[in-house]
């Protein structure tokens, strides 16, 4: 960052007053740059014992396939838009939406807020960010060609959580070397 | 957002391709600026039957008690980001900690993250961030002095749980007038 957004004056990275650490602040107008976590939601979605997966059409993880997510936006609530996520990515209408999981991923800044889901009649088909949407019992997943470590641990945690018919909020940190 | 950060160019709000929202985008080197909801991580400290409240010293809401919460910064999980602001705003070491509550405040983008904690032998003072700390019983929570609707519905949910002991994960929606 080397620009202030709102006056385009010079920035530089200080320790502003009454701060612990150092921020983007503007040597013009004295406008302080906030950098925050981003936050991920994403739907589990399932159709009787099959969980409805997406083939990414996007990078990175071109061609592997994930669980409906994305980044949240501002003015919607976690579950909308994670249903938003679905429908984007799978061309499917969550419903029933269940907080179920909790990741921080503290080496990229994002923490992801994952709901389970039912889908509207059962019908879902392909969103813009996708190659291919699809159903699969636990036997057809795909583990080698999964996009993401956190869709690797929810699929798995909920696969044994289904056995036993309970589904407790989790929330856990993906660990990566730390900077 | 008027400028760019990375070249100081011109920015203007359109719709990038293979988008459907409006963003920020330099007219100049294309980048497009993304502003995402932000994460309030927080922890309800408890001390024997007694909550750690802070009154704070700066605004919105000065003078008003709060549990000790703020913006989670990059690099930190959500756990550690609840530790430190304990730390700055209470001067006490959260331990302990269990994530206990989720609230989405969409009309200001923004997501709540409450672990409950104890404290490091039960010791702690005044962060800068706070004008005031002191233990509560459930009688002496100063409920009309209360900084902000999340923190009232927290712990009015808290002392409720308590009661039978167990302290399920939740998450819910603060609602206001949406845009």
């Amino acid at each position: 960052m080397k620009f202030c957004n709102f006056c385009g004056g010079p920035v530089a990275l200080q320790i502003p007053e009454d701060d612990n650490r150092e921020r983007h602040v503007c040597q013009s107008c004295g406008h302080i740059h906030y950098i925050n976590p981003k936050v991920i939601v994403g739907c589990l979605p399932t159709v009787g014992d099959r969980i409805l997966l997406c083939k990414r059409a996007i990078e990175p993880r071109f061609g592997k396939w994930t669980l409906p997510a994305g980044f949240m936006e501002n003015g919607e609530t976690s579950a909308e838009g994670a249903a938003r996520e679905t429908w984007e990515e799978a061309a499917a209408k969550a419903i029933d939406l269940e907080l179920y999981r909790i990741f921080d991923v503290p080496h990229i800044s994002q923490v992801y807020l994952f709901y389970r889901c039912s889908i509207e009649n059962d019908d879902f088909g392909v969103g813009p960010e996708s190659l291919e949407s699809a159903l699969f019992t636990e036997q057809e997943i795909p583990w080698e060609e999964l996009a993401f470590p956190t869709v690797r641990e929810l699929l798995r945690e909920f696969l044994e959580d289904r056995k036993i018919g309970q589904y407790p909020i989790r929330n856990t940190v993906i660990e990566y070397p730390r900077r």
